[in-house]
Protein backbone atom coordinates (compact mmCIF):
# COMPACT_ATOMS: atom_id res chain seq x y z
CA UNK A 1 0.00 0.00 0.00
CA UNK A 2 1.58 3.15 -0.97
CA UNK A 3 2.11 5.81 1.91
CA UNK A 4 1.08 9.08 1.50
CA UNK A 5 2.49 12.26 3.08
CA UNK A 6 0.53 13.54 5.75
CA UNK A 7 0.08 16.88 4.43
CA UNK A 8 -1.94 18.67 7.00
CA UNK A 9 -2.48 16.25 10.34
CA UNK A 10 -3.76 19.22 12.31
CA UNK A 11 -6.24 20.58 10.20
CA UNK A 12 -8.99 17.72 10.17
CA UNK A 13 -12.81 17.32 8.79
CA UNK A 14 -12.12 19.55 5.75
CA UNK A 15 -11.36 22.87 6.87
CA UNK A 16 -8.99 25.32 4.55
CA UNK A 17 -7.76 24.07 1.44
CA UNK A 18 -6.79 20.46 -0.19
CA UNK A 19 -3.06 19.52 0.02
CA UNK A 20 -2.69 19.68 -3.77
CA UNK A 21 -5.22 22.15 -5.45
CA UNK A 22 -4.15 23.59 -9.12
CA UNK A 23 -6.72 21.94 -11.48
CA UNK A 24 -4.74 18.67 -11.66
CA UNK A 25 -6.19 15.47 -10.87
CA UNK A 26 -3.24 14.91 -9.48
CA UNK A 27 -2.12 13.69 -5.72
CA UNK A 28 -5.35 14.48 -4.16
CA UNK A 29 -7.42 12.97 -6.13
CA UNK A 30 -5.30 9.99 -6.03
CA UNK A 31 -5.53 10.17 -1.98
CA UNK A 32 -8.99 10.38 -1.69
CA UNK A 33 -9.52 7.84 -4.11
CA UNK A 34 -7.50 5.24 -2.12
CA UNK A 35 -8.70 6.53 1.31
CA UNK A 36 -12.33 5.94 -0.45
CA UNK A 37 -11.62 2.35 -2.04
CA UNK A 38 -9.90 1.15 1.18
CA UNK A 39 -12.62 2.25 3.59
CA UNK A 40 -14.98 0.19 1.04
CA UNK A 41 -12.97 -2.90 1.07
CA UNK A 42 -12.89 -2.57 5.51
CA UNK A 43 -16.88 -1.97 5.68
CA UNK A 44 -17.08 -4.74 3.41
CA UNK A 45 -14.93 -6.86 5.24
CA UNK A 46 -15.60 -5.91 8.39
CA UNK A 47 -18.63 -4.19 9.01
CA UNK A 48 -19.63 0.04 8.90
CA UNK A 49 -20.19 -0.05 12.93
CA UNK A 50 -17.06 -2.09 13.48
CA UNK A 51 -14.70 -0.41 10.88
CA UNK A 52 -13.23 2.95 12.50
CA UNK A 53 -11.56 5.86 10.59
CA UNK A 54 -7.93 5.21 12.04
CA UNK A 55 -8.32 1.87 11.10
CA UNK A 56 -9.50 3.26 7.35
CA UNK A 57 -6.38 5.84 7.63
CA UNK A 58 -3.57 2.86 8.80
CA UNK A 59 -5.08 0.54 5.98
CA UNK A 60 -4.60 3.50 3.70
CA UNK A 61 -1.34 4.83 5.22
CA UNK A 62 -2.08 8.14 5.89
CA UNK A 63 -2.14 9.67 8.75
CA UNK A 64 -5.87 9.68 10.86
CA UNK A 65 -5.56 14.02 10.42
CA UNK A 66 -5.43 13.43 6.84
CA UNK A 67 -7.90 10.99 6.44
CA UNK A 68 -10.24 13.60 8.16
CA UNK A 69 -9.30 16.11 6.46
CA UNK A 70 -10.74 14.40 2.89
CA UNK A 71 -13.68 12.52 4.82
CA UNK A 72 -15.20 14.67 7.52
CA UNK A 73 -16.43 11.45 9.11
CA UNK A 74 -18.05 7.82 8.38
CA UNK A 75 -21.11 9.22 7.08
CA UNK A 76 -18.52 11.73 4.40
CA UNK A 77 -17.09 8.45 3.53
CA UNK A 78 -20.40 6.97 2.59
CA UNK A 79 -21.61 9.53 0.81
CA UNK A 80 -18.24 9.44 -1.44
CA UNK A 81 -19.77 5.84 -1.97
CA UNK A 82 -23.12 6.62 -3.04
CA UNK A 83 -21.19 9.42 -5.63
CA UNK A 84 -19.10 6.72 -7.04
CA UNK A 85 -21.84 3.86 -7.50
CA UNK A 86 -24.08 6.42 -8.91
CA UNK A 87 -21.79 8.44 -10.99
CA UNK A 88 -20.53 4.41 -12.54
CA UNK A 89 -24.76 3.70 -12.58
CA UNK A 90 -25.64 6.83 -14.53
CA UNK A 91 -22.35 6.48 -17.05
CA UNK A 92 -23.40 2.79 -17.43
CA UNK A 93 -26.91 3.85 -18.64
CA UNK A 94 -26.03 6.54 -21.17
CA UNK A 95 -23.94 3.87 -22.72
CA UNK A 96 -26.52 1.39 -22.99
CA UNK A 97 -29.68 3.29 -23.49
CA UNK A 98 -27.98 4.31 -26.97
CA UNK A 99 -30.49 3.57 -29.75
CA UNK A 100 -33.46 1.96 -27.12
CA UNK A 101 -36.42 3.73 -27.90
CA UNK A 102 -38.82 1.56 -26.47
CA UNK A 103 -39.83 2.49 -22.59
CA UNK A 104 -40.07 -0.58 -21.27
CA UNK A 105 -36.34 -1.26 -22.26
CA UNK A 106 -35.55 1.69 -21.47
CA UNK A 107 -35.99 1.32 -17.90
CA UNK A 108 -35.34 -2.27 -18.00
CA UNK A 109 -31.52 -1.44 -18.83
CA UNK A 110 -31.90 1.71 -16.22
CA UNK A 111 -32.84 -1.14 -13.14
CA UNK A 112 -30.80 -4.34 -14.82
CA UNK A 113 -27.62 -2.10 -14.29
CA UNK A 114 -28.23 -0.60 -11.47
CA UNK A 115 -28.31 -3.95 -9.75
CA UNK A 116 -25.00 -5.13 -12.45
CA UNK A 117 -23.20 -2.20 -10.68
CA UNK A 118 -24.17 -2.61 -7.27
CA UNK A 119 -23.47 -6.32 -7.10
CA UNK A 120 -20.04 -6.24 -5.56
CA UNK A 121 -21.16 -4.57 -2.55
CA UNK A 122 -24.40 -6.27 -1.91
CA UNK A 123 -23.18 -7.81 1.65
CA UNK A 124 -22.14 -4.72 2.76
CA UNK A 125 -25.44 -3.27 1.71
CA UNK A 126 -26.68 -6.13 3.77
CA UNK A 127 -25.69 -5.20 6.98
CA UNK A 128 -25.12 -1.41 6.47
CA UNK A 129 -28.85 -1.17 6.05
CA UNK A 130 -29.71 -1.04 9.39
CA UNK A 131 -27.77 2.40 9.25
CA UNK A 132 -29.60 4.30 5.97
CA UNK A 133 -33.36 2.84 6.43
CA UNK A 134 -34.61 5.74 8.77
CA UNK A 135 -35.04 8.26 6.38
CA UNK A 136 -33.89 10.72 9.17
CA UNK A 137 -30.54 9.64 8.45
CA UNK A 138 -28.03 11.69 6.44
CA UNK A 139 -26.77 8.01 5.15
CA UNK A 140 -30.91 7.88 3.74
CA UNK A 141 -31.83 7.96 0.19
CA UNK A 142 -34.58 10.15 1.09
CA UNK A 143 -31.97 12.58 2.90
CA UNK A 144 -31.40 16.63 2.51
CA UNK A 145 -27.85 15.09 2.53
CA UNK A 146 -28.77 12.30 -0.17
CA UNK A 147 -30.13 14.91 -2.65
CA UNK A 148 -26.91 15.35 -4.89
CA UNK A 149 -27.12 11.72 -5.68
CA UNK A 150 -30.92 11.57 -6.22
CA UNK A 151 -31.03 14.38 -8.12
CA UNK A 152 -28.23 12.46 -10.44
CA UNK A 153 -30.49 9.61 -10.73
CA UNK A 154 -33.99 11.67 -11.59
CA UNK A 155 -32.07 13.13 -14.54
CA UNK A 156 -31.43 9.87 -15.60
CA UNK A 157 -35.24 8.69 -15.58
CA UNK A 158 -35.84 12.28 -16.87
CA UNK A 159 -33.91 11.18 -19.82
CA UNK A 160 -35.23 7.37 -20.16
CA UNK A 161 -38.33 9.01 -20.63
CA UNK A 162 -37.47 12.04 -23.02
CA UNK A 163 -35.52 9.60 -25.50
CA UNK A 164 -38.63 7.42 -25.36
CA UNK A 165 -41.11 7.01 -27.71
CA UNK A 166 -43.81 7.13 -24.95
CA UNK A 167 -45.81 10.21 -24.64
CA UNK A 168 -46.22 11.69 -21.59
CA UNK A 169 -47.92 14.97 -21.10
CA UNK A 170 -46.11 17.95 -19.28
CA UNK A 171 -47.20 17.81 -15.78
CA UNK A 172 -46.75 13.84 -15.51
CA UNK A 173 -43.14 14.54 -17.52
CA UNK A 174 -42.35 16.77 -14.07
CA UNK A 175 -43.75 13.85 -11.58
CA UNK A 176 -42.51 10.64 -13.29
CA UNK A 177 -38.80 10.86 -12.89
CA UNK A 178 -39.31 11.42 -9.22
CA UNK A 179 -41.73 8.04 -9.05
CA UNK A 180 -39.50 6.33 -11.44
CA UNK A 181 -37.09 6.90 -8.92
CA UNK A 182 -39.07 5.73 -5.97
CA UNK A 183 -39.58 1.90 -7.34
CA UNK A 184 -36.01 2.16 -7.75
CA UNK A 185 -35.67 2.40 -4.19
CA UNK A 186 -38.14 -0.40 -3.82
CA UNK A 187 -36.12 -2.73 -6.24
CA UNK A 188 -33.34 -1.51 -3.71
CA UNK A 189 -35.34 -3.14 -0.94
CA UNK A 190 -35.80 -5.95 -2.17
CA UNK A 191 -32.42 -6.29 -3.52
CA UNK A 192 -30.97 -5.97 -0.11
CA UNK A 193 -33.08 -8.75 1.24
CA UNK A 194 -32.09 -11.29 -1.72
CA UNK A 195 -30.50 -13.99 -0.71
CA UNK A 196 -30.80 -15.95 -3.98
CA UNK A 197 -27.63 -16.76 -5.92
CA UNK A 198 -26.34 -13.79 -7.98
CA UNK A 199 -29.06 -12.29 -7.17
CA UNK A 200 -31.39 -13.95 -9.03
CA UNK A 201 -34.41 -13.00 -7.50
CA UNK A 202 -33.87 -9.31 -8.23
CA UNK A 203 -33.33 -9.58 -11.54
CA UNK A 204 -36.47 -11.77 -11.88
CA UNK A 205 -38.59 -8.98 -10.08
CA UNK A 206 -37.25 -6.28 -12.64
CA UNK A 207 -38.08 -8.26 -15.49
CA UNK A 208 -41.57 -8.76 -14.04
CA UNK A 209 -42.15 -5.16 -12.19
CA UNK A 210 -41.15 -2.89 -15.56
CA UNK A 211 -44.44 -4.09 -17.30
CA UNK A 212 -46.02 -2.58 -14.80
CA UNK A 213 -44.64 0.72 -14.75
CA UNK A 214 -44.94 1.07 -18.45
CA UNK A 215 -48.97 -0.21 -17.87
CA UNK A 216 -49.14 2.27 -15.15
CA UNK A 217 -47.56 4.94 -17.14
CA UNK A 218 -49.98 4.67 -19.98
CA UNK A 219 -53.25 4.11 -17.91
CA UNK A 220 -52.11 7.38 -16.07
CA UNK A 221 -52.75 9.76 -19.31
CA UNK A 222 -56.52 8.66 -18.94
CA UNK A 223 -58.41 11.82 -17.51
CA UNK A 224 -60.25 9.95 -15.03
CA UNK A 225 -56.77 9.01 -13.31
CA UNK A 226 -55.79 12.57 -13.17
CA UNK A 227 -56.73 13.42 -9.73
CA UNK A 228 -55.30 10.86 -8.58
CA UNK A 229 -51.64 11.84 -10.20
CA UNK A 230 -52.27 15.01 -8.63
CA UNK A 231 -52.96 13.42 -5.09
CA UNK A 232 -49.79 11.39 -5.36
CA UNK A 233 -47.67 14.20 -6.76
CA UNK A 234 -48.89 16.39 -3.14
CA UNK A 235 -48.19 13.79 -1.34
CA UNK A 236 -44.94 12.63 -2.41
CA UNK A 237 -43.53 16.53 -1.89
CA UNK A 238 -45.47 16.46 1.44
CA UNK A 239 -44.72 13.43 3.19
CA UNK A 240 -41.49 11.37 1.29
CA UNK A 241 -38.92 13.77 -0.26
CA UNK A 242 -39.78 16.80 1.17
CA UNK A 243 -36.08 17.90 2.20
CA UNK A 244 -34.59 17.53 -1.76
CA UNK A 245 -36.43 20.58 -3.15
CA UNK A 246 -35.85 22.47 -0.04
CA UNK A 247 -32.09 21.07 -0.13
CA UNK A 248 -32.02 22.09 -3.77
CA UNK A 249 -33.13 25.68 -2.90
CA UNK A 250 -30.83 26.29 -0.09
CA UNK A 251 -27.26 24.49 -1.50
CA UNK A 252 -27.58 23.53 -5.11
CA UNK A 253 -27.11 20.47 -6.38
CA UNK A 254 -23.52 19.84 -5.79
CA UNK A 255 -23.88 20.87 -2.08
CA UNK A 256 -21.48 18.60 0.22
CA UNK A 257 -23.41 16.22 2.75
CA UNK A 258 -23.90 18.28 6.16
CA UNK A 259 -22.17 17.33 9.03
CA UNK A 260 -24.91 16.15 11.16
CA UNK A 261 -24.32 13.52 13.86
CA UNK B 1 -45.32 -8.81 42.00
CA UNK B 2 -47.04 -12.04 42.76
CA UNK B 3 -45.20 -15.12 42.71
CA UNK B 4 -46.02 -18.07 40.74
CA UNK B 5 -45.10 -21.54 41.52
CA UNK B 6 -42.83 -23.20 39.14
CA UNK B 7 -44.42 -25.96 38.44
CA UNK B 8 -42.45 -27.75 35.30
CA UNK B 9 -38.92 -26.35 35.66
CA UNK B 10 -37.86 -29.19 34.02
CA UNK B 11 -39.70 -29.47 31.29
CA UNK B 12 -38.95 -26.38 29.02
CA UNK B 13 -40.38 -24.84 25.42
CA UNK B 14 -43.41 -26.43 25.81
CA UNK B 15 -43.11 -29.94 25.70
CA UNK B 16 -45.80 -31.53 27.82
CA UNK B 17 -49.24 -29.98 29.91
CA UNK B 18 -49.46 -26.92 30.47
CA UNK B 19 -49.60 -26.90 34.49
CA UNK B 20 -53.12 -25.91 34.68
CA UNK B 21 -55.57 -27.42 32.29
CA UNK B 22 -59.39 -28.18 32.35
CA UNK B 23 -60.83 -25.63 30.44
CA UNK B 24 -60.73 -22.86 33.37
CA UNK B 25 -59.16 -19.59 32.58
CA UNK B 26 -57.12 -20.21 35.67
CA UNK B 27 -53.51 -19.78 36.48
CA UNK B 28 -52.00 -21.34 33.78
CA UNK B 29 -53.58 -18.29 31.92
CA UNK B 30 -53.05 -16.08 34.20
CA UNK B 31 -48.76 -16.96 33.96
CA UNK B 32 -49.14 -16.60 30.89
CA UNK B 33 -50.39 -12.57 30.11
CA UNK B 34 -48.09 -11.95 33.16
CA UNK B 35 -44.59 -13.22 31.84
CA UNK B 36 -45.59 -11.72 28.22
CA UNK B 37 -46.44 -7.89 29.92
CA UNK B 38 -43.53 -8.25 31.76
CA UNK B 39 -42.03 -9.19 28.66
CA UNK B 40 -43.21 -5.89 26.95
CA UNK B 41 -42.93 -3.63 29.57
CA UNK B 42 -38.80 -4.66 29.93
CA UNK B 43 -38.67 -4.74 25.93
CA UNK B 44 -39.45 -1.12 26.13
CA UNK B 45 -37.15 -0.10 29.00
CA UNK B 46 -33.80 -1.94 28.26
CA UNK B 47 -35.11 -3.02 24.25
CA UNK B 48 -35.47 -6.03 22.67
CA UNK B 49 -31.86 -7.19 22.49
CA UNK B 50 -30.74 -6.64 25.91
CA UNK B 51 -33.52 -8.20 27.14
CA UNK B 52 -32.92 -12.10 28.63
CA UNK B 53 -35.58 -15.02 29.11
CA UNK B 54 -33.90 -14.75 32.71
CA UNK B 55 -34.91 -11.67 33.27
CA UNK B 56 -38.25 -11.78 32.20
CA UNK B 57 -38.78 -14.79 34.45
CA UNK B 58 -37.13 -12.79 36.99
CA UNK B 59 -39.47 -9.50 37.13
CA UNK B 60 -42.59 -12.00 36.68
CA UNK B 61 -41.63 -13.84 39.39
CA UNK B 62 -41.76 -16.95 37.68
CA UNK B 63 -38.42 -19.77 37.10
CA UNK B 64 -36.73 -19.56 34.22
CA UNK B 65 -38.18 -23.08 33.27
CA UNK B 66 -41.76 -22.25 33.98
CA UNK B 67 -40.94 -18.63 31.25
CA UNK B 68 -39.43 -21.28 28.52
CA UNK B 69 -43.05 -23.58 29.21
CA UNK B 70 -45.11 -20.73 28.23
CA UNK B 71 -43.08 -19.08 25.38
CA UNK B 72 -39.95 -21.45 24.11
CA UNK B 73 -37.92 -18.05 23.04
CA UNK B 74 -37.94 -14.31 22.83
CA UNK B 75 -39.63 -14.55 19.51
CA UNK B 76 -42.47 -16.05 21.13
CA UNK B 77 -42.98 -13.57 22.96
CA UNK B 78 -43.15 -11.53 20.05
CA UNK B 79 -45.69 -13.69 18.67
CA UNK B 80 -47.46 -13.09 21.73
CA UNK B 81 -47.65 -9.23 21.58
CA UNK B 82 -48.35 -9.29 17.87
CA UNK B 83 -51.56 -11.82 18.88
CA UNK B 84 -52.21 -9.51 21.94
CA UNK B 85 -52.15 -6.17 19.54
CA UNK B 86 -54.23 -7.55 16.70
CA UNK B 87 -56.76 -9.04 18.59
CA UNK B 88 -57.18 -5.23 20.48
CA UNK B 89 -57.03 -3.74 16.83
CA UNK B 90 -59.94 -6.31 15.39
CA UNK B 91 -62.47 -5.48 18.53
CA UNK B 92 -62.11 -2.17 18.34
CA UNK B 93 -62.67 -1.88 15.16
CA UNK B 94 -65.33 -4.27 14.62
CA UNK B 95 -67.02 -2.06 17.61
CA UNK B 96 -66.07 1.00 15.94
CA UNK B 97 -67.64 -0.08 11.82
CA UNK B 98 -70.88 -0.67 13.31
CA UNK B 99 -73.02 1.67 11.19
CA UNK B 100 -70.35 3.45 8.88
CA UNK B 101 -71.10 2.33 5.70
CA UNK B 102 -68.32 4.53 3.36
CA UNK B 103 -66.03 2.42 2.43
CA UNK B 104 -63.55 5.55 2.62
CA UNK B 105 -64.90 6.14 6.22
CA UNK B 106 -64.38 2.27 7.38
CA UNK B 107 -60.67 2.22 5.93
CA UNK B 108 -60.32 5.21 8.21
CA UNK B 109 -61.93 3.97 11.38
CA UNK B 110 -59.43 0.87 10.87
CA UNK B 111 -56.35 2.76 10.25
CA UNK B 112 -56.59 5.09 12.97
CA UNK B 113 -57.61 2.23 15.28
CA UNK B 114 -54.27 0.55 14.43
CA UNK B 115 -52.30 3.75 15.72
CA UNK B 116 -54.54 4.30 18.86
CA UNK B 117 -53.74 0.75 19.84
CA UNK B 118 -50.07 0.85 18.97
CA UNK B 119 -49.32 4.18 20.13
CA UNK B 120 -48.03 2.99 23.92
CA UNK B 121 -45.95 0.70 21.71
CA UNK B 122 -43.85 3.18 19.68
CA UNK B 123 -40.52 3.47 21.44
CA UNK B 124 -40.31 -0.09 21.54
CA UNK B 125 -41.42 -0.31 18.18
CA UNK B 126 -38.36 1.65 16.79
CA UNK B 127 -35.46 0.06 18.27
CA UNK B 128 -37.22 -3.43 17.80
CA UNK B 129 -37.87 -2.63 14.02
CA UNK B 130 -34.83 -3.64 12.79
CA UNK B 131 -35.43 -7.40 13.85
CA UNK B 132 -38.40 -7.34 11.91
CA UNK B 133 -37.53 -5.62 8.80
CA UNK B 134 -36.05 -8.60 6.95
CA UNK B 135 -38.91 -10.57 5.57
CA UNK B 136 -37.06 -13.80 6.29
CA UNK B 137 -36.88 -13.04 9.80
CA UNK B 138 -39.62 -15.24 11.81
CA UNK B 139 -41.05 -11.62 13.57
CA UNK B 140 -41.61 -9.85 9.95
CA UNK B 141 -44.94 -9.06 9.17
CA UNK B 142 -44.53 -10.99 6.57
CA UNK B 143 -43.18 -14.23 7.41
CA UNK B 144 -45.13 -17.32 7.58
CA UNK B 145 -44.26 -17.51 10.94
CA UNK B 146 -46.93 -14.47 11.05
CA UNK B 147 -49.17 -15.73 8.90
CA UNK B 148 -52.00 -16.04 11.54
CA UNK B 149 -52.14 -12.57 12.31
CA UNK B 150 -51.59 -11.56 9.02
CA UNK B 151 -55.16 -13.51 8.32
CA UNK B 152 -56.94 -12.01 11.28
CA UNK B 153 -56.31 -8.74 9.51
CA UNK B 154 -56.67 -9.46 5.71
CA UNK B 155 -60.28 -11.17 7.12
CA UNK B 156 -60.70 -7.42 9.07
CA UNK B 157 -60.03 -5.47 5.50
CA UNK B 158 -62.30 -8.24 3.72
CA UNK B 159 -65.41 -7.09 6.29
CA UNK B 160 -64.68 -3.57 5.78
CA UNK B 161 -65.14 -4.27 2.01
CA UNK B 162 -68.20 -6.42 2.70
CA UNK B 163 -69.85 -4.14 5.01
CA UNK B 164 -69.25 -0.98 2.44
CA UNK B 165 -71.60 0.73 0.24
CA UNK B 166 -68.63 0.12 -2.41
CA UNK B 167 -69.16 -1.94 -5.09
CA UNK B 168 -66.64 -4.33 -6.62
CA UNK B 169 -66.58 -7.82 -8.15
CA UNK B 170 -65.83 -11.00 -7.11
CA UNK B 171 -61.77 -11.02 -8.55
CA UNK B 172 -61.08 -7.73 -6.61
CA UNK B 173 -62.66 -8.47 -3.53
CA UNK B 174 -60.56 -11.42 -3.43
CA UNK B 175 -57.17 -9.58 -3.95
CA UNK B 176 -58.25 -6.23 -1.80
CA UNK B 177 -58.41 -7.54 1.61
CA UNK B 178 -53.97 -8.45 1.21
CA UNK B 179 -53.72 -4.88 -0.80
CA UNK B 180 -55.20 -3.13 1.93
CA UNK B 181 -53.09 -5.06 4.65
CA UNK B 182 -50.12 -4.38 2.30
CA UNK B 183 -51.15 -0.34 2.61
CA UNK B 184 -51.93 -0.77 6.05
CA UNK B 185 -47.92 -2.16 6.30
CA UNK B 186 -46.57 1.21 4.54
CA UNK B 187 -48.70 3.31 7.33
CA UNK B 188 -46.66 1.11 9.97
CA UNK B 189 -43.36 1.70 7.97
CA UNK B 190 -44.26 5.23 8.28
CA UNK B 191 -45.17 5.54 11.90
CA UNK B 192 -42.14 3.23 13.19
CA UNK B 193 -40.22 6.44 12.12
CA UNK B 194 -42.11 8.96 13.02
CA UNK B 195 -40.73 11.65 15.39
CA UNK B 196 -43.48 14.15 15.81
CA UNK B 197 -45.36 14.43 18.81
CA UNK B 198 -48.33 11.80 19.32
CA UNK B 199 -47.59 10.26 16.10
CA UNK B 200 -49.63 13.40 14.43
CA UNK B 201 -47.89 13.43 11.44
CA UNK B 202 -48.66 9.43 10.66
CA UNK B 203 -52.81 10.44 11.55
CA UNK B 204 -52.38 13.04 8.83
CA UNK B 205 -50.81 10.95 6.52
CA UNK B 206 -53.88 8.19 7.21
CA UNK B 207 -56.10 10.93 6.75
CA UNK B 208 -54.17 11.83 3.36
CA UNK B 209 -54.23 8.80 2.01
CA UNK B 210 -57.02 6.70 2.70
CA UNK B 211 -59.50 8.95 -0.08
CA UNK B 212 -56.65 8.00 -2.38
CA UNK B 213 -57.12 4.04 -1.90
CA UNK B 214 -60.51 4.67 -2.69
CA UNK B 215 -59.87 6.84 -5.74
CA UNK B 216 -57.45 3.66 -6.65
CA UNK B 217 -60.13 1.37 -5.97
CA UNK B 218 -63.41 2.98 -7.78
CA UNK B 219 -60.48 2.98 -10.84
CA UNK B 220 -59.84 -0.19 -10.51
CA UNK B 221 -63.50 -1.11 -11.78
CA UNK B 222 -62.03 0.13 -15.28
CA UNK B 223 -62.08 -2.88 -17.60
CA UNK B 224 -58.32 -1.40 -19.28
CA UNK B 225 -57.73 -1.57 -15.23
CA UNK B 226 -58.21 -5.15 -15.31
CA UNK B 227 -54.59 -6.36 -16.85
CA UNK B 228 -53.18 -4.33 -14.18
CA UNK B 229 -55.01 -5.76 -11.17
CA UNK B 230 -54.38 -9.08 -12.58
CA UNK B 231 -50.20 -8.41 -13.06
CA UNK B 232 -50.60 -7.15 -8.88
CA UNK B 233 -51.99 -10.37 -7.63
CA UNK B 234 -49.32 -12.67 -9.33
CA UNK B 235 -46.60 -10.03 -8.44
CA UNK B 236 -47.79 -10.11 -5.31
CA UNK B 237 -48.35 -14.81 -4.70
CA UNK B 238 -44.87 -14.67 -6.53
CA UNK B 239 -42.63 -12.38 -4.10
CA UNK B 240 -44.12 -10.17 -1.46
CA UNK B 241 -46.40 -12.82 0.42
CA UNK B 242 -45.87 -16.52 -1.09
CA UNK B 243 -45.46 -18.06 2.51
CA UNK B 244 -48.99 -17.41 3.82
CA UNK B 245 -50.87 -19.55 1.42
CA UNK B 246 -48.16 -22.07 2.24
CA UNK B 247 -48.22 -21.67 6.14
CA UNK B 248 -52.01 -21.69 5.72
CA UNK B 249 -52.63 -25.31 4.15
CA UNK B 250 -49.66 -26.56 6.51
CA UNK B 251 -50.72 -25.24 9.94
CA UNK B 252 -53.78 -23.39 9.58
CA UNK B 253 -54.55 -20.73 10.65
CA UNK B 254 -53.88 -21.15 14.76
CA UNK B 255 -50.40 -22.63 14.13
CA UNK B 256 -47.92 -21.63 16.81
CA UNK B 257 -44.53 -19.63 15.35
CA UNK B 258 -42.41 -21.91 14.48
CA UNK B 259 -39.02 -22.45 16.68
CA UNK B 260 -36.66 -21.24 14.35
CA UNK B 261 -33.22 -19.45 15.14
Amino acid sequence: MEHVEDTDASNPAGKGDPPDRGGRPGKSEQTRSLILETALRLFRERGYDKTTMRAIAQESGVSVGNAYYYFGSKEHLIHGFYDQVTREHVDRCRQDLRGVRDFGERLQVVLSAWLDVAEPYHAFAVQFFRNAADPESPLSPFSAESYPVRAQVTTLFAEVLRGSSLRIDDELAELLPELLWLHLMGIVLFWVYDRSPDCAKSRAFVARTTPMVERVITLSRYKVFRPLVRDAERLIRDYIVPEGAAAADADGPTAAPADRR
